[in-house]
């Protein structure tokens, strides 16, 4: 089977290991068509977790979720000009519906901002009905050659959401929402700390006045934008006509926001805790929590497996009783570390002799006896630790992998050897964050301190600001 | 606002009924393409109730979810040669990507049998990695000319369900069990009693061997084809050559089902419990079940409105309390019927000067008090009551709209008047079966009776089988 195959080495060859992993974990899967992938029910799994988490705190604030259609008329993506240059290259286009040439080909929707803006223009008429927060599950078509499973694919699973206000406040406290809502999410169940912050105006979201990122660190000094919230001002809402009376009986804009996260994160997740053996899961994250193996498949001690089973699945941990006759219990430890489940649980004669279990943990393959009935309160501290531990080696990870650096030579030793996060002072001009994208590949990733004094690290210039620089997935 | 404005009735109108209930309820609204539509939050939290409900039994049969792309190439749309034939005419195609003319066009899926089946041949090689048990919930494109809301658009939400097994036996028990679920499904939460039957030769899944379905009765005597489940046989596996090593050694074709239930189920749900008022969800299905309105918004009212409310919701309840200043309680009532929420609790100064709470089912319009006290006893029992009523009328109506036809006559009478469900002999043969669409409109909704005798109510010849004819959305 699969993934019994060898993995290759994480600090070998990333890329190797990381393809290899994702194929033999059975995460996902390349699709027939070119750029495209499967997500796989292991992988769709973490996706559910997410989902449900993401979902509640959306709930929470009052966003309501609903689903505009997947097909975009080319005219509606064309209203917004910074939005749809920006878009341009990546799309995918139908032109054939029902056997016939379409008068107007419908565009793929690679982000809903026009298609859900033209609706919007009709439902907001008042400030009563302001605001109008909407968030949609779906998938999303962006156009792309390589496909690197999960980071980089033409097609992608995501939430977005959009909100219109009467007050620019409003919509500006909603960007901030969303990205502590990320932010939590991604520090307390990714265990995969990150910078925060305000991206350039290159990099900034098409047809947005301000982006704000959380870029985390990958294990080849590269940057991951991990998700994104926008404030979009009244762009769109001067572009589609999205005006409200006011209490004040006069005619105004609605300032609009957006914000979307993607399962680009799960590349992220496999990427940053992944080891040589294979997945490591956070146990907020992992679809199995707890595996528990008989030492051999026997009947006495698969009902010892079996009440162990059950008494964890009441607490509500998600596990997994592994008693498939026919592969040895090497072969399942491979296996389940492979896929990463946080806490292994082995039950064997030795064990039942003296009423104890053996409890291994994926992060640092210690194990721990614990008496039976002990098992559930050492589970329950276990994985809490083994979540704080992976935190933790990611946030040590990123501390190291974040350099400051004054001078451009140093600049670009860095860019030229271990990279990471380089954070410079910036002169804000264009012309510099494009001259150090041409020589080391680096973008600015997002701004990192306002108000300090230094000179550019580019161009020597008197500068205001320190920004996050990386090259990028 | 739009909800205030006259609704059409329903008994003169059907039509205009249901699109304008559909729009000022906000379950939905036309999409900016042609034939598409937005699911708003309103209609989109009953799909998610729906959702929520199906995932607890695929999951409990150890089905899982997963997410195949949306595109599929060309030339595997064309491996089965019947399934392609039955799905030509409603393909939407991608010619363009990322700004250059596809070698090979892509076709939006319109189901995913040949996309899933096409890796299905890679991931099955033995016996051991079967059954292959495969759901996933996502958006499907069928090419449509005229949109009717919910039931008939170019873009849909279902779900689909995919199995491979190694035993006939075991593909039909699962034919069998996904019509189950989904006939309690309709009969328990949806409240809709319906006829479950083998489809015909020419009505059934193209590419399918054997096709159940779940036949719901719409007010103007037309059947809603509200799900099915097909038996695929080896025709897939013969296509995609998805064959296996069995236990025996031997190399076998996989046994194939898939099954689906859309978003197309909401419009048979608005259809059928709708009255003159609009809506009538039942409880099970309902976003809201219980709204709660103080007469007058004053806080003596609403701190007691909260309570009931808080409580209600401590049990689990679905509560929605309307505490907007701006509307008339009039306005909110009928705003709240045209919803269609089951029960609507009334307090006022007269209720809480007697320490009780009015009560009112919007099924019946009948008015209860209860004490206060007693609330959530009395939503309990009324909740229920109205689940029952719900289904009790539905019954009743689908048992007046179902003749027994023996004569040619009287079957063409039928389908010019009332029409209905008409269950008559049939004697198998497809030139009846197009004879009979052909001069009435009505179609084999599904197999009612086996192994009985009479004469085909077409052609007076030799029948053993009793099926129900009915004019189709």
């Amino acid at each position: 089977m699969a993934f019994q195959k060898q993995l290759p080495k994480k600090s070998v060859d990333l890329s190797a290991w990381y393809n290899a992993l994702v194929l033999q974990a059975e995460l996902a899967d390349y699709g027939p068509a070119k750029g495209t992938m499967i997500f796989r029910s292991y992988g769709y799994a973490i996706w559910e977790v997410i989902q449900s988490e993401l979902n509640k705190e959306i709930k929470r604030r009052g966003v309501e979720n609903a689903y505009f259609p997947l097909f975009i008329p080319e005219n509606l993506l064309h209203k917004e000009k910074e939005h749809v240059k920006g878009f341009s290259p990546e799309l995918a286009v139908v032109t054939i519906g029902g056997g016939e040439m379409l008068q107007e080909p419908l565009v793929v929707r690679p982000t809903s901002e026009t298609i859900m803006y033209d609706t919007f223009a009709r439902w907001i008429q008042s400030w009563r009905d302001l605001p109008l927060q909407i968030n949609q599950w779906n998938n999303v078509v962006r156009w792309e050659k390589r496909t690197y499973l999960f980071l980089r694919t033409t097609e992608f699973l995501w939430q977005e959401g959009h909100t219109a206000h009467a007050e620019h406040d409003e919509a500006l406290a909603t960007v901030s929402w969303a990205m502590e809502t990320y932010t939590n999410l991604y520090r307390n169940l990714f265990a995969l700390p990150g910078y925060v912050g305000r991206k350039s105006e290159s990099e900034k979201f098409a047809g947005a006045d301000m982006t704000l990122t959380y870029e985390t660190m990958m294990p080849e000094g590269k940057a991951l934008q991990s998700c994104t919230s926008h404030d979009l001002g009244q762009n769109f809402a001067k572009s589609f006509d999205i005006q409200f009376q006011a209490k004040d009986g006069s005619r105004q804009f609605a300032w609009q926001t957006s914000w979307g996260l993607s399962t680009r994160s799960i590349g992220g997740l496999i990427m940053a805790h992944g080891d040589d053996k294979g997945l490591r899961l956070p146990p907020k994250l992992a679809p199995i929590q707890v595996v528990i193996l008989p030492v051999r498949v026997e009947d006495e001690i698969v009902i010892v497996c079996k009440a162990i089973a059950a008494s964890l699945e009441k607490l509500g941990y998600r596990i997994k009783l592994d008693i498939e006759e026919n592969q040895s219990i090497g072969w399942k430890m491979n296996k389940w570390e492979l896929k990463g489940v946080p806490l292994r649980i082995e039950i064997g004669n030795k064990e039942i002799e003296r009423g104890v279990a053996t409890l291994v943990r994926r992060d640092t393959d210690e194990k721990i006896q614990a008496q039976i009935d002990d098992v559930a309160e050492k589970v329950s501290e276990l994985l809490e630790d083994i979540q704080k531990n992976l935190f933790t080696q990611a946030e040590a990870f990123l501390k190291n992998s974040t350099h400051e650096v004054a001078r451009w030579e140093d600049f670009k030793m860095y860019m030229e050897g271990e990279k990471g996060f380089l954070k410079s002072f910036w002169c804000g001009r264009t012309d510099c964050e494009a001259r150090i994208k041409e020589q080391t590949k680096a973008t600015t990733r997002c701004l990192a301190e306002e108000n300090v004094k230094g000179k550019c690290v580019c161009c020597d210039q008197e500068s205001f600001e320190k920004w996050y620089f990386a090259q990028a997935y």
